[in-house]
């Protein structure tokens, strides 16, 4: 049986290009003592794994060309090793760009039958479990408040201004088109979004958020991190999720202007957060989200594209902001 | 009788100068109902009165020329309009650079007989109280954990070493010579010192910090800022107090690279804070920081230099670096 593959052919020299993979036909593996080998369903292609691809500053770890490319992925158990996970249960795992993987047990999280497998790549996964944590336990938003969110059409920012719109916030979200703000506020409930490719993004900004902004969840870094720490309110909060005005690049820019003066005059505190420090609190999230969708309070939106060859293609487009909600490849 | 005073001539354009000052003598203004009139007898010259020379983004409002230059002094009263303070009481206040000035009582720290009205200058007062609340509060060190502190011979920085000593942490100061360094050792019991102005500085902070950094107390922003969060630990803690480094300039530097990626990383929490947000607790603090001044562990460095007209030449000294603990200037 054969397992279809994209490799990562070689870092990525500034912006990435789908030159930067290759496809990659491999034997299936099969699965040891305590190993689960998955068939991939569906995959998540998100941004955060660009940060993989710069070097040692990122918490994935160093990177590496010839591998295959990683992201988390919802699949089948095909053969199982460990009694936890019997053929044909459904998965949520590791299971990177590729259509078969074998997994230690501990790696893989059963998904419930009485949810959609594809919710774990959206708010029942990694990006809601972080919009969930980042918003409520950093972001600390009260009744009345206003919360601004960056990326906010992308995998995280959509699910972050639902969640703050459902604590009764006022809800502001940055995003790179005006279709996707229409998105954000006609569909999903926010107050405002605005545009930051306008030249007039800060005025826009201004006016957006009239009581100023009291939790920010950055998920851009970047001139929108700069423009946020001006609207900041005094004792505000500023969750730092991502970077992704960085990662496409080989040359960082240098951080805004107004740190750590800003941070100062108005108390702020920014704290940043990684989703796997609440690992112990997945549970009573997954079981709140999941009430939300059940209630129609959540929206989930999902981007699909088709095919494991379609992959290097969403990933690239995704990096300029070609996506609305969570991007998902799907291999069925 | 005379007040001379020391005037704000012009807003300084690039760095400071003493021409930007100008001597005025005018009438010693009356205290009314309510009010004291005090006589300086020495006053702090302080970093942090630089920022309210530079604009609107100063937390102490818009700088104006003509009025006279700001500053924490202590003196006594001469005559009074306020039950509270008798003539030949002394007190701390907002002086600034003059011999004679009226306040609202309610502006005014009455200072105990048995304390040294020159500690108000140092540990005992704003300089002192920044260090406790910055340190304890935000930075959170634990025993056993690495505290780095900047412009750690300066009026707070060499009050952050000592206290953190006390609180039985590794103490590593960043200051700007060697000899200010080999003060911080020998003196006051910092671990180390480095000097931001070697050419081998991070190798040398790398060196200082073997554990990493658990709590940096940061004065200056800029380089030295970005320097630390290379050194910081998973769940750091960083204290942003001043940013020394950006004040003596009408054109401040980015904000370091690494923010907000490496906060993310490392789930570093990066606070600002002002010390007047604590004032229902100076009590307690000056209660525990006499404590320490009477027991000998914490020693109070100033740097005292004589006459209201040499104020000036001492700013913009210091600015260059060149006080070890509180610059004071002497009236008396």
């Amino acid at each position: 049986m054969e397992n279809k593959q994209i490799l990562i052919d070689s870092l990525p020299q500034g912006k990435l290009q789908t030159s930067d993979y290759r496809l990659a036909t491999v034997p299936v593996e099969q699965p040891g003592e305590g190993e689960v080998l998955v068939r991939t369903t569906a995959f998540a292609v998100t941004a955060g794994t660009r940060a993989g691809l710069q070097g040692s500053a990122s918490y994935a770890g160093a990177p590496t060309s010839g591998i295959v490319m990683n992201g988390t992925g919802v699949g089948e158990v095909v053969a199982s090793g460990d009694p936890a996970f019997a053929a044909g249960s459904r998965v949520m795992g590791p299971t990177g760009w590729q259509q078969y993987s074998v997994h230690k047990g501990a790696a893989l999280t059963a998904i419930p039958a009485e949810h959609d497998p594809i919710h774990y790549l959206g708010p029942l996964g990694v990006n809601g479990l972080t919009a969930y944590f980042g918003l409520l336990d950093v972001g600390q938003p009260q009744a009345g408040q206003t919360v601004m969110v960056s990326a906010a059409a992308g995998s995280v920012g959509h699910l972050v201004g639902q969640m703050a719109r459902i604590k009764q916030t006022r809800v502001v979200g940055v995003c790179g088109s005006d279709e996707k703000g229409a998105l954000l506020v006609s569909r999903l409930g926010f107050d405002a979004a605005v545009n930051y490719k306008d030249a007039g993004f800060r005025d826009a900004l201004k006016q957006a958020t009239p009581d100023g902004v009291d939790v920010y969840f950055d998920n851009t870094g970047g001139m929108i991190l700069g423009a946020a720490l001006f609207r900041m309110n005094v004792g505000g909060r500023i969750a730092c999720c991502g970077v992704v005005s960085q990662y496409d690049t080989d040359r960082p820019e240098p951080g805004p202007k107004g740190i750590p003066g800003l941070l100062i005059n108005k108390r702020i505190n920014m704290r940043g957060f990684l989703l796997f420090d609440y690992a112990q609190q997945y549970a009573q999230a997954r079981r709140e989200i999941n009430g939300w969708l059940q209630s129609g309070e959540l929206l989930s939106l999902t981007d699909e594209v088709h095919g494991l060859e379609s992959a290097p293609e969403a990933f690239v487009n995704l990096l300029a902001g070609g996506n609305i909600g969570t991007r998902v490849v799907r291999l069925d």
